[in-house]
Protein backbone atom coordinates (compact mmCIF):
# COMPACT_ATOMS: atom_id res chain seq x y z
CA UNK A 1 0.00 0.00 0.00
CA UNK A 2 1.67 3.29 -1.38
CA UNK A 3 1.31 5.84 1.68
CA UNK A 4 0.55 9.61 -0.31
CA UNK A 5 0.81 12.89 2.48
CA UNK A 6 -0.18 16.41 1.10
CA UNK A 7 -0.04 15.46 -2.17
CA UNK A 8 -2.85 16.17 -4.56
CA UNK A 9 -3.70 13.67 -7.41
CA UNK A 10 -4.37 15.27 -10.91
CA UNK A 11 -7.26 17.24 -11.06
CA UNK A 12 -7.46 18.15 -7.23
CA UNK A 13 -8.03 21.52 -6.13
CA UNK A 14 -5.66 23.45 -3.92
CA UNK A 15 -7.38 24.80 -1.20
CA UNK A 16 -6.24 27.58 0.92
CA UNK A 17 -6.28 25.67 4.42
CA UNK A 18 -5.27 26.09 7.72
CA UNK A 19 -4.15 24.14 10.53
CA UNK A 20 -7.37 25.61 12.46
CA UNK A 21 -10.00 24.63 9.89
CA UNK A 22 -8.49 20.93 9.40
CA UNK A 23 -8.59 20.21 13.23
CA UNK A 24 -12.46 19.13 14.00
CA UNK A 25 -12.95 20.18 18.34
CA UNK A 26 -16.01 18.10 19.98
CA UNK A 27 -16.89 18.91 23.27
CA UNK A 28 -18.02 16.09 25.26
CA UNK A 29 -20.06 16.35 28.88
CA UNK A 30 -19.49 12.88 30.87
CA UNK A 31 -23.21 12.23 31.73
CA UNK A 32 -24.09 10.13 35.25
CA UNK A 33 -25.31 7.41 32.97
CA UNK A 34 -22.24 6.98 30.87
CA UNK A 35 -19.60 6.05 33.97
CA UNK A 36 -18.94 2.76 35.05
CA UNK A 37 -19.05 1.55 38.57
CA UNK A 38 -15.81 3.66 39.48
CA UNK A 39 -16.78 6.93 38.22
CA UNK A 40 -15.18 7.01 34.82
CA UNK A 41 -16.46 6.94 31.39
CA UNK A 42 -17.35 4.04 29.89
CA UNK A 43 -14.81 2.80 26.61
CA UNK A 44 -17.34 2.48 24.65
CA UNK A 45 -19.12 5.66 25.43
CA UNK A 46 -15.73 6.81 24.25
CA UNK A 47 -15.46 5.15 20.94
CA UNK A 48 -18.58 6.60 20.63
CA UNK A 49 -18.05 10.39 20.93
CA UNK A 50 -14.52 9.58 18.65
CA UNK A 51 -17.06 8.25 16.03
CA UNK A 52 -19.35 11.45 16.51
CA UNK A 53 -16.29 13.72 16.35
CA UNK A 54 -15.17 12.04 13.44
CA UNK A 55 -18.67 12.10 11.64
CA UNK A 56 -18.47 16.30 12.54
CA UNK A 57 -15.25 16.62 11.16
CA UNK A 58 -16.22 14.83 7.75
CA UNK A 59 -19.73 16.31 7.61
CA UNK A 60 -18.83 19.90 7.67
CA UNK A 61 -15.63 19.49 5.09
CA UNK A 62 -18.39 17.88 2.67
CA UNK A 63 -18.08 13.89 2.70
CA UNK A 64 -19.52 13.12 5.42
CA UNK A 65 -22.08 9.99 5.67
CA UNK A 66 -25.22 12.29 4.26
CA UNK A 67 -23.21 13.38 1.41
CA UNK A 68 -21.48 10.54 0.55
CA UNK A 69 -25.26 8.35 0.73
CA UNK A 70 -26.35 10.86 -2.19
CA UNK A 71 -23.31 9.00 -4.42
CA UNK A 72 -23.95 5.73 -2.73
CA UNK A 73 -20.92 5.84 -0.68
CA UNK A 74 -20.31 5.44 3.10
CA UNK A 75 -17.46 5.24 5.43
CA UNK A 76 -16.47 2.12 7.36
CA UNK A 77 -14.15 2.02 10.24
CA UNK A 78 -11.66 -0.78 9.78
CA UNK A 79 -9.46 0.20 13.22
CA UNK A 80 -9.70 2.05 16.40
CA UNK A 81 -6.92 2.05 18.81
CA UNK A 82 -7.33 4.01 22.38
CA UNK A 83 -4.72 4.93 24.57
CA UNK A 84 -6.06 6.56 27.78
CA UNK A 85 -3.40 7.79 30.88
CA UNK A 86 -6.66 9.23 31.97
CA UNK A 87 -10.36 8.35 31.87
CA UNK A 88 -12.29 11.61 32.01
CA UNK A 89 -14.80 10.98 35.20
CA UNK A 90 -18.59 11.40 35.67
CA UNK A 91 -19.59 15.41 35.43
CA UNK A 92 -16.43 16.55 33.67
CA UNK A 93 -16.17 18.41 30.25
CA UNK A 94 -13.51 17.43 27.85
CA UNK A 95 -12.50 18.31 24.26
CA UNK A 96 -11.73 15.31 21.25
CA UNK A 97 -10.25 17.16 18.69
CA UNK A 98 -9.71 14.93 15.53
CA UNK A 99 -7.83 15.54 12.45
CA UNK A 100 -6.83 13.24 9.20
CA UNK A 101 -3.37 12.33 9.30
CA UNK A 102 -2.94 10.66 5.83
CA UNK A 103 -4.88 9.84 3.20
CA UNK A 104 -3.91 6.25 0.97
CA UNK A 105 -5.39 5.00 -2.08
CA UNK A 106 -7.97 2.82 0.15
CA UNK A 107 -7.51 4.10 3.75
CA UNK A 108 -6.91 7.22 5.29
CA UNK A 109 -5.54 7.30 8.54
CA UNK A 110 -7.79 9.48 11.17
CA UNK A 111 -6.24 10.72 14.92
CA UNK A 112 -8.02 11.92 17.81
CA UNK A 113 -6.86 13.95 21.43
CA UNK A 114 -9.06 13.84 23.96
CA UNK A 115 -8.13 17.10 26.39
CA UNK A 116 -8.67 18.74 29.79
CA UNK A 117 -10.49 22.11 29.58
CA UNK A 118 -7.05 23.50 30.45
CA UNK A 119 -5.66 21.32 27.36
CA UNK A 120 -3.73 18.80 29.37
CA UNK A 121 -4.02 15.63 27.60
CA UNK A 122 -5.82 12.21 28.81
CA UNK A 123 -5.33 9.97 25.79
CA UNK A 124 -4.73 9.55 21.90
CA UNK A 125 -6.45 7.65 19.49
CA UNK A 126 -5.70 6.75 15.84
CA UNK A 127 -8.52 4.82 13.65
CA UNK A 128 -8.41 3.56 10.33
CA UNK A 129 -11.30 4.32 7.27
CA UNK A 130 -12.14 3.04 4.25
CA UNK A 131 -14.62 4.10 1.51
CA UNK A 132 -16.77 1.75 -0.36
CA UNK A 133 -19.71 1.97 -2.66
CA UNK A 134 -22.79 1.09 -0.94
CA UNK A 135 -23.78 -1.34 -4.12
CA UNK A 136 -20.58 -3.25 -4.70
CA UNK A 137 -19.63 -3.07 -0.95
CA UNK A 138 -15.89 -2.45 -2.58
CA UNK A 139 -13.60 -0.24 -1.78
CA UNK A 140 -13.08 2.99 -3.52
CA UNK A 141 -10.29 5.13 -4.45
CA UNK A 142 -9.97 8.37 -1.70
CA UNK A 143 -7.50 9.82 -4.22
CA UNK A 144 -9.77 11.11 -7.18
CA UNK A 145 -13.42 10.90 -4.69
CA UNK A 146 -14.40 14.32 -4.87
CA UNK A 147 -11.19 15.60 -6.94
CA UNK A 148 -9.38 14.20 -4.15
CA UNK A 149 -10.66 17.42 -1.61
CA UNK A 150 -10.20 15.10 1.75
CA UNK A 151 -6.04 15.77 0.53
CA UNK A 152 -6.88 19.48 1.40
CA UNK A 153 -7.57 18.59 5.11
CA UNK A 154 -4.50 16.31 5.70
CA UNK A 155 -2.41 17.56 9.10
CA UNK A 156 1.01 15.80 9.13
CA UNK A 157 2.36 14.22 11.99
CA UNK A 158 4.69 16.81 12.44
CA UNK A 159 1.61 19.49 12.56
CA UNK A 160 0.17 18.03 15.33
CA UNK A 161 1.52 14.74 16.91
CA UNK A 162 -0.56 11.41 17.95
CA UNK A 163 2.25 10.14 20.92
CA UNK A 164 0.57 6.22 20.63
CA UNK A 165 1.96 3.38 18.98
CA UNK A 166 0.02 2.31 15.84
CA UNK A 167 -1.94 -0.67 15.23
CA UNK A 168 -0.61 -3.71 16.22
CA UNK A 169 -0.81 -7.70 14.84
CA UNK A 170 -2.86 -10.10 16.04
CA UNK A 171 -1.63 -13.45 16.27
CA UNK A 172 -4.33 -16.20 17.65
CA UNK A 173 -2.67 -19.07 18.50
CA UNK A 174 -4.86 -21.46 20.36
CA UNK A 175 -7.56 -18.65 22.01
CA UNK A 176 -10.14 -20.67 24.42
CA UNK A 177 -13.94 -20.06 23.83
CA UNK A 178 -15.02 -18.15 26.84
CA UNK A 179 -18.41 -16.72 26.53
CA UNK A 180 -21.46 -17.01 23.28
CA UNK A 181 -23.92 -14.90 22.93
CA UNK A 182 -26.96 -14.47 21.11
CA UNK A 183 -27.37 -10.98 19.47
CA UNK A 184 -30.49 -8.69 19.75
CA UNK A 185 -32.47 -5.26 18.89
CA UNK A 186 -30.74 -2.96 21.02
CA UNK A 187 -27.16 -4.57 19.20
CA UNK A 188 -27.84 -3.51 15.63
CA UNK A 189 -27.33 0.42 14.02
CA UNK A 190 -29.25 2.03 11.13
CA UNK A 191 -27.88 -0.42 8.36
CA UNK A 192 -28.76 -3.76 10.46
CA UNK A 193 -25.40 -4.12 11.50
CA UNK A 194 -23.85 -4.85 15.10
CA UNK A 195 -22.93 -2.18 16.05
CA UNK A 196 -19.40 -1.10 16.05
CA UNK A 197 -19.68 0.25 20.08
CA UNK A 198 -21.12 -3.07 20.96
CA UNK A 199 -18.87 -5.19 19.99
CA UNK A 200 -16.74 -2.86 22.56
CA UNK A 201 -19.32 -3.62 25.51
CA UNK A 202 -19.37 -7.09 24.68
CA UNK A 203 -15.72 -7.72 24.79
CA UNK A 204 -14.94 -5.81 28.33
CA UNK A 205 -18.42 -7.45 29.30
CA UNK A 206 -16.10 -10.65 29.52
CA UNK A 207 -14.04 -9.68 32.55
CA UNK A 208 -14.90 -9.96 36.36
CA UNK A 209 -15.76 -6.55 38.25
CA UNK A 210 -12.44 -7.71 40.35
CA UNK A 211 -10.81 -6.67 37.40
CA UNK A 212 -12.02 -3.18 37.20
CA UNK A 213 -11.56 -2.35 40.47
CA UNK A 214 -7.58 -3.54 40.56
CA UNK A 215 -7.05 -2.15 37.08
CA UNK A 216 -7.90 0.04 34.15
CA UNK A 217 -7.50 0.06 30.70
CA UNK A 218 -4.73 1.58 29.64
CA UNK A 219 -5.09 0.77 25.76
CA UNK A 220 -7.59 -0.71 23.53
CA UNK A 221 -7.15 -2.26 19.84
CA UNK A 222 -9.65 -3.34 17.82
CA UNK A 223 -9.86 -4.21 14.13
CA UNK A 224 -13.11 -4.67 12.43
CA UNK A 225 -13.25 -7.72 9.90
CA UNK A 226 -16.36 -8.51 8.71
CA UNK A 227 -19.90 -7.02 9.44
CA UNK A 228 -22.40 -9.58 11.61
CA UNK A 229 -26.16 -8.95 11.89
CA UNK A 230 -29.07 -9.15 14.57
CA UNK A 231 -29.62 -13.06 14.98
CA UNK A 232 -26.25 -14.13 14.37
CA UNK A 233 -24.46 -15.60 17.41
CA UNK A 234 -21.07 -14.27 18.47
CA UNK A 235 -18.18 -16.34 20.54
CA UNK A 236 -16.03 -15.31 22.03
CA UNK A 237 -12.23 -16.55 21.87
CA UNK A 238 -9.60 -15.03 24.28
CA UNK A 239 -5.89 -15.43 25.03
CA UNK A 240 -2.78 -13.64 26.77
CA UNK A 241 -0.90 -11.71 24.43
CA UNK A 242 2.21 -13.24 25.47
CA UNK A 243 2.14 -16.31 27.98
CA UNK A 244 3.78 -14.61 30.75
CA UNK A 245 2.00 -11.11 31.17
CA UNK A 246 -2.03 -11.36 32.10
CA UNK A 247 -2.28 -7.73 31.67
CA UNK A 248 -2.62 -7.76 28.26
CA UNK A 249 -5.54 -9.85 26.62
CA UNK A 250 -6.59 -10.35 22.55
CA UNK A 251 -9.97 -11.44 21.82
CA UNK A 252 -11.20 -12.30 18.58
CA UNK A 253 -14.95 -12.71 17.76
CA UNK A 254 -16.46 -14.88 15.52
CA UNK A 255 -20.07 -15.11 14.10
CA UNK A 256 -22.09 -18.63 14.09
CA UNK A 257 -18.44 -19.82 15.22
CA UNK A 258 -17.37 -19.63 11.68
CA UNK A 259 -15.91 -15.71 10.28
CA UNK A 260 -14.29 -13.77 12.56
CA UNK A 261 -16.21 -10.27 12.72
CA UNK A 262 -13.46 -8.81 14.65
CA UNK A 263 -10.12 -9.02 16.89
CA UNK A 264 -9.22 -6.57 20.06
CA UNK A 265 -6.37 -5.96 22.22
CA UNK A 266 -7.03 -5.06 25.81
CA UNK A 267 -3.80 -3.67 27.97
CA UNK A 268 -4.84 -3.26 31.55
CA UNK A 269 -2.24 -1.02 34.52
CA UNK B 1 -50.89 8.74 51.03
CA UNK B 2 -52.04 12.34 50.96
CA UNK B 3 -51.20 14.43 48.24
CA UNK B 4 -50.52 18.07 48.94
CA UNK B 5 -49.72 20.93 45.80
CA UNK B 6 -48.33 23.75 45.80
CA UNK B 7 -49.09 24.15 49.81
CA UNK B 8 -45.73 25.12 51.69
CA UNK B 9 -45.36 23.32 54.44
CA UNK B 10 -44.11 25.14 58.04
CA UNK B 11 -40.71 26.92 57.79
CA UNK B 12 -41.05 27.33 53.74
CA UNK B 13 -40.05 30.49 51.96
CA UNK B 14 -42.31 31.54 49.46
CA UNK B 15 -40.36 32.58 46.06
CA UNK B 16 -41.42 34.28 43.41
CA UNK B 17 -40.77 31.92 40.57
CA UNK B 18 -42.25 32.12 37.43
CA UNK B 19 -43.65 29.55 35.27
CA UNK B 20 -40.87 30.04 32.59
CA UNK B 21 -38.07 29.26 35.00
CA UNK B 22 -39.99 26.02 36.82
CA UNK B 23 -40.02 24.40 33.62
CA UNK B 24 -36.08 22.82 32.47
CA UNK B 25 -35.52 22.85 28.70
CA UNK B 26 -32.97 20.39 27.30
CA UNK B 27 -31.65 20.00 24.24
CA UNK B 28 -30.98 16.52 22.44
CA UNK B 29 -29.47 15.77 19.22
CA UNK B 30 -30.19 12.17 17.72
CA UNK B 31 -26.59 10.32 17.11
CA UNK B 32 -26.15 7.88 14.67
CA UNK B 33 -24.91 5.71 16.76
CA UNK B 34 -28.34 5.94 18.89
CA UNK B 35 -30.75 4.42 16.52
CA UNK B 36 -32.02 1.56 15.71
CA UNK B 37 -32.44 -0.30 12.50
CA UNK B 38 -35.18 1.78 11.47
CA UNK B 39 -33.52 5.11 12.14
CA UNK B 40 -35.13 5.71 15.50
CA UNK B 41 -34.21 6.90 18.78
CA UNK B 42 -33.19 3.79 20.59
CA UNK B 43 -36.31 3.97 23.47
CA UNK B 44 -33.65 2.97 26.01
CA UNK B 45 -31.29 6.25 24.82
CA UNK B 46 -34.20 8.69 24.68
CA UNK B 47 -35.37 7.60 28.66
CA UNK B 48 -31.61 8.62 29.42
CA UNK B 49 -32.17 12.29 28.07
CA UNK B 50 -35.17 12.29 29.91
CA UNK B 51 -33.48 11.63 33.25
CA UNK B 52 -30.33 14.39 32.11
CA UNK B 53 -33.17 16.60 31.62
CA UNK B 54 -34.71 15.40 35.04
CA UNK B 55 -31.10 15.98 36.77
CA UNK B 56 -30.44 19.36 35.35
CA UNK B 57 -33.74 20.57 36.73
CA UNK B 58 -33.14 19.74 39.99
CA UNK B 59 -29.20 20.74 39.92
CA UNK B 60 -29.88 24.23 38.89
CA UNK B 61 -32.17 24.66 41.67
CA UNK B 62 -30.50 23.10 44.28
CA UNK B 63 -31.45 19.61 44.78
CA UNK B 64 -29.76 17.70 42.43
CA UNK B 65 -27.62 14.65 43.30
CA UNK B 66 -24.43 16.22 44.49
CA UNK B 67 -26.04 18.92 46.44
CA UNK B 68 -27.92 15.80 47.87
CA UNK B 69 -24.79 13.68 48.03
CA UNK B 70 -23.51 16.26 50.83
CA UNK B 71 -26.08 15.30 53.12
CA UNK B 72 -25.89 11.26 52.33
CA UNK B 73 -29.16 11.62 50.24
CA UNK B 74 -30.55 10.92 46.54
CA UNK B 75 -32.72 10.65 44.54
CA UNK B 76 -34.61 7.37 43.51
CA UNK B 77 -36.24 6.91 40.30
CA UNK B 78 -39.75 4.75 40.92
CA UNK B 79 -41.59 5.13 38.13
CA UNK B 80 -41.47 6.24 34.16
CA UNK B 81 -44.14 6.00 31.70
CA UNK B 82 -43.21 7.15 28.04
CA UNK B 83 -45.92 7.59 25.21
CA UNK B 84 -44.83 8.93 21.66
CA UNK B 85 -46.71 9.69 18.63
CA UNK B 86 -43.04 9.84 16.67
CA UNK B 87 -39.83 8.67 17.60
CA UNK B 88 -37.37 11.36 16.89
CA UNK B 89 -34.79 10.12 14.04
CA UNK B 90 -31.06 10.26 13.53
CA UNK B 91 -30.19 13.53 13.08
CA UNK B 92 -33.23 15.26 14.33
CA UNK B 93 -33.03 18.01 17.15
CA UNK B 94 -35.47 17.32 19.92
CA UNK B 95 -36.42 19.62 23.15
CA UNK B 96 -37.51 18.06 26.35
CA UNK B 97 -39.04 20.11 28.87
CA UNK B 98 -39.69 18.65 32.45
CA UNK B 99 -41.05 19.88 35.49
CA UNK B 100 -42.86 19.34 38.62
CA UNK B 101 -46.28 18.17 39.00
CA UNK B 102 -46.52 17.42 42.35
CA UNK B 103 -44.93 16.67 45.55
CA UNK B 104 -46.16 14.28 48.37
CA UNK B 105 -44.41 13.27 51.17
CA UNK B 106 -42.66 10.81 50.05
CA UNK B 107 -42.82 10.75 46.37
CA UNK B 108 -42.89 13.66 43.36
CA UNK B 109 -44.04 13.16 40.15
CA UNK B 110 -42.56 14.67 37.55
CA UNK B 111 -43.23 15.14 33.81
CA UNK B 112 -41.63 15.50 30.29
CA UNK B 113 -42.75 16.55 26.76
CA UNK B 114 -40.22 16.12 24.32
CA UNK B 115 -40.55 18.54 21.29
CA UNK B 116 -39.70 19.57 17.98
CA UNK B 117 -37.95 22.56 17.18
CA UNK B 118 -40.85 24.31 15.96
CA UNK B 119 -42.89 23.25 19.35
CA UNK B 120 -44.93 19.79 17.70
CA UNK B 121 -45.10 17.61 20.46
CA UNK B 122 -43.95 13.87 19.80
CA UNK B 123 -44.68 12.46 22.95
CA UNK B 124 -44.83 12.86 26.86
CA UNK B 125 -43.89 11.12 30.02
CA UNK B 126 -44.02 10.43 33.69
CA UNK B 127 -41.99 9.72 36.19
CA UNK B 128 -41.80 9.09 39.98
CA UNK B 129 -39.31 9.73 42.42
CA UNK B 130 -38.23 9.13 45.73
CA UNK B 131 -35.83 10.68 48.06
CA UNK B 132 -34.05 8.29 50.43
CA UNK B 133 -31.41 8.41 52.66
CA UNK B 134 -28.05 7.01 51.11
CA UNK B 135 -27.18 5.54 54.43
CA UNK B 136 -30.35 3.84 55.81
CA UNK B 137 -31.98 3.25 52.47
CA UNK B 138 -35.08 4.96 53.90
CA UNK B 139 -37.50 7.60 52.05
CA UNK B 140 -36.87 11.12 53.05
CA UNK B 141 -40.04 13.76 54.16
CA UNK B 142 -39.63 15.95 50.80
CA UNK B 143 -41.97 18.42 51.97
CA UNK B 144 -39.43 19.56 54.69
CA UNK B 145 -36.02 18.80 52.99
CA UNK B 146 -34.50 22.06 52.18
CA UNK B 147 -37.48 23.75 53.91
CA UNK B 148 -39.55 22.50 51.06
CA UNK B 149 -37.83 24.14 48.33
CA UNK B 150 -38.98 21.74 45.75
CA UNK B 151 -42.78 23.09 46.35
CA UNK B 152 -41.84 26.17 44.79
CA UNK B 153 -41.15 24.59 41.51
CA UNK B 154 -44.71 23.13 41.01
CA UNK B 155 -46.37 23.94 37.90
CA UNK B 156 -50.43 22.61 38.48
CA UNK B 157 -51.72 20.52 35.55
CA UNK B 158 -53.66 23.28 34.58
CA UNK B 159 -50.35 25.60 34.00
CA UNK B 160 -48.39 22.66 31.81
CA UNK B 161 -50.66 19.75 30.98
CA UNK B 162 -49.02 16.16 30.02
CA UNK B 163 -51.95 14.44 28.17
CA UNK B 164 -51.29 10.96 29.00
CA UNK B 165 -52.36 8.92 31.29
CA UNK B 166 -50.95 7.80 34.78
CA UNK B 167 -49.06 4.61 35.46
CA UNK B 168 -50.69 1.55 35.06
CA UNK B 169 -51.09 -1.25 37.72
CA UNK B 170 -49.17 -4.73 37.09
CA UNK B 171 -51.21 -8.06 37.36
CA UNK B 172 -49.28 -10.81 36.36
CA UNK B 173 -51.39 -13.95 36.70
CA UNK B 174 -48.90 -16.89 34.99
CA UNK B 175 -46.36 -14.97 33.11
CA UNK B 176 -43.60 -17.55 31.16
CA UNK B 177 -40.14 -17.38 31.53
CA UNK B 178 -38.74 -16.43 28.23
CA UNK B 179 -35.29 -15.50 28.62
CA UNK B 180 -32.32 -15.54 31.84
CA UNK B 181 -29.34 -13.30 31.26
CA UNK B 182 -26.18 -12.81 33.75
CA UNK B 183 -25.37 -8.91 34.22
CA UNK B 184 -21.90 -7.68 33.47
CA UNK B 185 -19.64 -4.63 33.61
CA UNK B 186 -21.79 -2.72 30.91
CA UNK B 187 -25.19 -3.28 32.98
CA UNK B 188 -24.12 -1.61 36.21
CA UNK B 189 -23.90 1.82 37.28
CA UNK B 190 -21.56 4.20 39.48
CA UNK B 191 -23.51 3.16 42.34
CA UNK B 192 -22.44 -0.80 41.44
CA UNK B 193 -26.64 -0.82 40.54
CA UNK B 194 -27.68 -2.31 37.73
CA UNK B 195 -28.62 1.04 35.60
CA UNK B 196 -32.07 2.04 35.05
CA UNK B 197 -31.90 2.51 31.10
CA UNK B 198 -30.01 -1.17 30.90
CA UNK B 199 -33.37 -2.62 32.33
CA UNK B 200 -35.17 -0.72 28.93
CA UNK B 201 -32.62 -2.09 26.36
CA UNK B 202 -32.81 -5.83 27.76
CA UNK B 203 -36.70 -5.76 27.59
CA UNK B 204 -36.80 -4.36 24.33
CA UNK B 205 -34.36 -7.23 23.53
CA UNK B 206 -36.74 -9.87 24.31
CA UNK B 207 -38.61 -8.91 20.75
CA UNK B 208 -37.79 -10.79 17.49
CA UNK B 209 -36.82 -8.23 14.53
CA UNK B 210 -40.22 -8.46 13.17
CA UNK B 211 -42.22 -6.91 15.83
CA UNK B 212 -39.75 -3.42 15.44
CA UNK B 213 -40.17 -4.43 11.26
CA UNK B 214 -43.87 -4.02 11.61
CA UNK B 215 -44.80 -2.10 15.01
CA UNK B 216 -43.49 0.74 16.75
CA UNK B 217 -43.92 1.41 20.68
CA UNK B 218 -46.73 3.54 21.39
CA UNK B 219 -46.42 3.45 25.15
CA UNK B 220 -44.00 1.79 27.39
CA UNK B 221 -44.13 1.73 31.17
CA UNK B 222 -41.93 0.34 33.98
CA UNK B 223 -41.85 0.10 37.70
CA UNK B 224 -38.73 -0.17 39.55
CA UNK B 225 -39.05 -2.35 42.72
CA UNK B 226 -35.82 -3.46 43.81
CA UNK B 227 -32.07 -2.82 43.40
CA UNK B 228 -29.94 -6.01 41.65
CA UNK B 229 -26.11 -6.22 40.93
CA UNK B 230 -23.76 -6.87 38.53
CA UNK B 231 -23.40 -10.57 38.38
CA UNK B 232 -26.56 -11.24 39.70
CA UNK B 233 -28.91 -13.29 36.74
CA UNK B 234 -31.89 -11.58 35.95
CA UNK B 235 -34.81 -14.01 34.72
CA UNK B 236 -37.59 -12.10 32.24
CA UNK B 237 -41.20 -13.37 31.86
CA UNK B 238 -43.60 -11.84 29.65
CA UNK B 239 -47.18 -12.16 29.38
CA UNK B 240 -49.88 -10.32 27.40
CA UNK B 241 -51.74 -7.76 29.48
CA UNK B 242 -54.97 -9.21 28.01
CA UNK B 243 -55.30 -12.47 26.77
CA UNK B 244 -56.57 -11.26 23.08
CA UNK B 245 -54.49 -8.65 23.07
CA UNK B 246 -51.19 -9.14 21.43
CA UNK B 247 -49.93 -5.55 21.13
CA UNK B 248 -49.49 -4.97 24.94
CA UNK B 249 -47.23 -6.98 26.71
CA UNK B 250 -46.29 -7.05 30.15
CA UNK B 251 -43.13 -7.84 31.32
CA UNK B 252 -41.58 -8.91 35.14
CA UNK B 253 -37.71 -8.88 35.84
CA UNK B 254 -36.78 -11.57 38.72
CA UNK B 255 -32.89 -11.79 39.77
CA UNK B 256 -31.44 -14.88 40.88
CA UNK B 257 -35.04 -15.78 40.18
CA UNK B 258 -36.63 -14.38 43.78
CA UNK B 259 -36.95 -10.74 44.46
CA UNK B 260 -39.09 -8.59 41.66
CA UNK B 261 -36.41 -5.87 40.00
CA UNK B 262 -39.42 -4.37 37.81
CA UNK B 263 -41.90 -4.86 35.97
CA UNK B 264 -42.91 -3.52 32.75
CA UNK B 265 -45.59 -3.12 29.84
CA UNK B 266 -45.00 -2.42 26.18
CA UNK B 267 -48.14 -1.00 23.96
CA UNK B 268 -47.37 -1.41 20.49
CA UNK B 269 -49.36 0.42 17.58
Amino acid sequence: MEEIKNILPKGGHVKNITRFEKIEKYPVYVEPFHVDFTGCIFLGILGNHLLNAAGNHSQKRGWGISALNETHHTWVLSRLSIEMTEMPRQHEYVEVRTWVESVMKLFTNRNFSILRPDGTPLGYARSVWAMIDMETRKPCDLLTLYDGDILNYVVSPEENICPIEGHGRFRFRNPQLVRTIDTYYSDVDINGHINSIKYIEHILDLFPRQRFERQSIRRFEIAYKAEAYMGDRLSFYTQQTEPDNDDSIDVEVRKNDEDIVCQARILFR
